[in-house]
């Protein structure tokens, strides 16, 4: 029997998309075998969670077929996870696996299936194609040349994270003064250099620069001329990690501003995405060490917000309790847009909820419903129609059966918020 | 299909309301015109959060018609939005509009329609009627004469804000020791004037004293003969704005206190709202300005509530993660009781949220269901419909159905946190 | 109509339970009248918020039938809360009593038919039956002597609170040193001390340490050769309670991670039930006087969970805010472990919300559904049977309607987290 929400998901599902935030590699931005796929950090950590070492996840020089037999003995741990259920339907759907379950006895089978399909040279069009995906956000590092990919497909976006935060890396200073023939010995030469990559950024069709940010950060404005910002500088240039605290956060609030005033001068959106800490379980596997201090508020970003009202800030969230600050400041300030539903949030549950709290109070012009925010196009398909599912229950009883709206109307309302404001807001057609 | 829930909200729907808090002008509680509804903070913020310029909505002497044409221009972004369903059903069932959709093409109509009506002599009784209210709380300035209006129908409130937070501000001064009589140079004439406020409002009266608090806001208490407390009073009368933090935090908290104190002995309820940071967008529009941290906790009146066991303190809180805590101290403290689902967290997925976590661990005696906020009486309709229908769902299925409740208990669950808890808690019939 | 979440549930219910966390006494495990029952603290503290005075309550030497007839002059005001429906549904459960309501008219017949089944010699085997429980995780103080009760059916639990947060009092100090024939007047005797406690615990089968922790409490390492720890020690020895505070958190601390470290060297679970503040309100009735700031992280155990990688912590969080931190460090560390519903979150809307965010999150063999927390046998029926009808509803909903899954797959995760987990984690069988 077919419900209206499955109905609203059908129509839903013809949306093409707009993915505004992922992590492809545009130069291979589809897998090559099962172990690609599995080698993503929701199922190497998750694995690593269920009891399996990280040695036999990360042993160098693993060949494929032994790493995803070694993840196996671990994966049915799992298996009542949305993570996995993304990697099942993927394998429905791209790669025409015909059973409900894949585990130790039958992964072999699914191996050769995806393998083969992999192999196609056409592989990446079918994906994109069977994804309904036009284009894909990048997420670039400020030296990324930017060159060998079709740009109007894989859209650059400057992240600007070693920017703010590992100055205090020498290879990080080395990379930037490398990529923009600027010394970056003063705050006046610092600037500059962080024009170029905008420059070049711009240049390239980039729609968007963005950043991941640590609970604690909080935006202010340092004067360039500051002799104490100064001091801060040459103190994390000659000390590196070694600076003292309050060098190292006067320079990275001051790098953050400068970036926004670039953002504000070439007109980019700026995504923030608010809450994550870094390496809180340094001996968990790759990408899989990141947790957080849900302790946090969006009046931290209230300076910010007030000085450059001209620049949209796309913000995503990494806690379900911030989400409520983000529909309130998106409801009152006209430059913060909500973004997504991120990482730790990217769960069904917490879609529906943080969703619900936004479609009924926030304009229709100011939610960006959904990215990827994969490393691979694969996972582009399952992890878009888990929110499309959501998106399209919510539609049903909380505007056609509660509100009375029109199924018409409801996919409309829908559309905008997967595709229509993409476009508006990053300014991408 | 009549739906249980259907049925439940019917019988609820028949219940004549008491409105414990609202901002009804007593003088003129009725709109006059289109741009009165429409000029409620909830559209205008939504309408410049969508892309309205503030200057083109608060142009001085703008014309009542041209304000609503204006804001005709972007209401379109806002018709998902809660917020807008409460005009549409409002000019469904107070004006009779036979439409679905009020947009640019039609305006005009509900213009002419809303007019007409408002004109009629009979309007503000007609309102009352068909929204069943009886009663409706007000929110008066302190120094308000509360005369030329029915004290059994608007029922007077004494609110505090000025007193505690504004003190600073020279105007404040002046109408206290104007009203009161009474000079305010030092802690006695301070205590004996706000003691007048409070002999006047009960004698009009006055039901309950209110304040809306900021989230870092805790209650202390401080001896009336403090040297300290005495040096904070001077320090504000005579610098205002400019005293220091401290002696502004510590008169604050002093006023706040002695307050308490009257409600205590004039066996006044004290609403307490809690977490509204103010101005915290000052470009925004007229009452557009203010949002909020989340990180607060209700442990902050930890002192305050174990001080005064008989007063009762209806709470109110802003944000969502809050609201557990509120539902446990109301569990534990005889004197805190719930009260309505404010500003931000009144939307509808909020309310479920917060109502199913309340009616299932608050004895039934201490929950205030809902209050309207409203300006205007004809948003009372539509906003205590919403939360009728959400209260309905939550009886249908956690009560009748998860519990086996029959429909008549249940309505009377309904119709106790609906009406009845206001009457004994505020003692007004 | 029989629904799939029925269905569902009647499998479920078969399950044979061990309940990993109780407050049962072994040498009296069931009730012996009703006063007992509604003696517990969720009666008492309820009825007392809803206006019965505590001295009403807790006037010595009260008789049973009397404070039984007091309570009921009030419970009328709770028969709204899931607390009440647990006393209603073991009335009908275990006393066979016929009715679906228990209030002022009938007490006394429920009373007397409670009365004839709790003297029957059989009636603790009659409960543990009908509840289908085998086995139950006790709370133990640490210089219990574990003796006259089958350590087989009663699992000792050795309650380190004391230990932690109260070698100020100096009843505890002398408890210690007699429980296990050491001075306590060095770490190094101190640690000796803690160490016979847990071997005396593991020679009677105890399967756990358990503690529960201050929202602002974060583990630190002290080492034991410390100056300013063995002054700090000194300090509590002599002072008590009026010791200086950092002395007493550095001594909590030390006392905390020394604890963790047998815990490992034992190979036993470290239950951590996190966030709540004791005497929040002190005038409150027995038990019924604690509540909490919701303002915590996880983040304050990254250094003890980064330590000790071999030890498990079943977790236990008070707020349903900080739930899906629970989930993401339950994700990412290995060693941490979700642990039922929690005291102020054990009501069925924030158990549903916290088990639908964890059981499509965590791997499947992470996470311990529910512990009773049960002062006495009767309440593990209804308090069980509330979950499991939400484990019911959310496994029909997210898993064989959404992902599709049989129900035999469903029953097979749901009996995993409600016992099967219990079986692995705390080596029990």
């Amino acid at each position: 029997m077919k419900t209206l929400a499955d109905s609203l998901f059908a129509e839903l599902d013809q949306v093409v998309l707009i993915d505004s935030h992922s992590h492809i590699n545009p130069h291979q931005p589809a897998s090559k075998d099962l172990a690609d796929l599995l080698g993503y950090h929701y199922y190497t950590e998750l694995a690593h969670s269920s009891g399996m070492l990280r040695s036999d996840i990360e042993e160098p020089n693993l060949e494929s077929r032994e790493k995803v037999r070694r993840l196996f003995g671990f994966l049915g741990h799992i298996d009542n996870t949305v993570q996995w259920s993304w990697f099942l339907e993927l394998a429905q759907e791209l790669f025409g696996f015909q059973g409900d379950v894949i585990n130790e006895s039958n992964w072999q089978d699914v191996y050769e299936l995806a393998l083969a399909r992999m192999n196609e040279s056409t592989w990446e069009e079918q994906v994109l194609k069977k994804s309904k995906v036009e284009k894909v956000f990048l997420t670039n590092d400020f030296d990324d040349p930017l060159e060998g990919f079709d740009t109007n497909r894989y859209i650059p976006c400057l992240r600007t994270d070693d920017l703010v935060f590992h100055l205090t890396n020498e290879t990080v200073q080395t990379r930037l003064s490398r990529s923009t023939g600027h010394a970056i010995d003063t705050t006046k030469s610092l600037r500059d250099s962080i024009g170029v990559l905008f420059e070049r950024f711009v240049s390239k069709q980039a729609r968007a620069c963005a950043i991941s940010l640590p609970p604690w950060f909080q935006p202010v404005k340092h004067n360039d001329s500051s002799p104490r910002l100064s001091e801060a500088l040459q103190q994390v240039l000659k000390a590196g990690i070694q600076a003292d605290d309050e060098s190292k956060r006067m320079l990275s609030e001051w790098v953050f501003w400068t970036i926004t005033e670039f953002a504000e001068h070439f007109k980019l959106p700026f995504d923030l995405m608010i809450g994550v800490n870094r390496k809180v379980y340094p001996n968990g596997v790759f990408q899989g060490q990141d947790l957080y201090d849900s302790r946090i508020s969006l009046i931290q970003y209230q300076e910010l917000l007030n000085a450059f009202p001209t620049v949209t800030f796309p913000i995503s969230v990494l806690a379900s309790v911030t989400n409520q600050e983000l529909v309130d400041y998106a409801w009152i300030f006209p430059n913060v847009v909500t973004h997504g539903h991120w990482w730790y949030s990217n769960t069904p549950n917490f879609i529906k909820h943080d969703l619900k709290a936004r479609i009924e109070a926030i304009p229709r012009n100011k939610q960006i419903g959904y990215y990827s925010d994969a490393y691979k196009l694969e996972f582009i398909l399952p992890k878009f129609r888990m929110y499309k599912r959501i998106l399209a229950t919510t539609l049903a009883e909380d505007f056609c059966v509660a509100r009375r709206w029109s199924e018409a109307r409801a996919v409309e309302l829908g559309s905008q918020i997967l595709r229509g404001n993409v476009e508006t807001i990053f300014k991408v057609h």
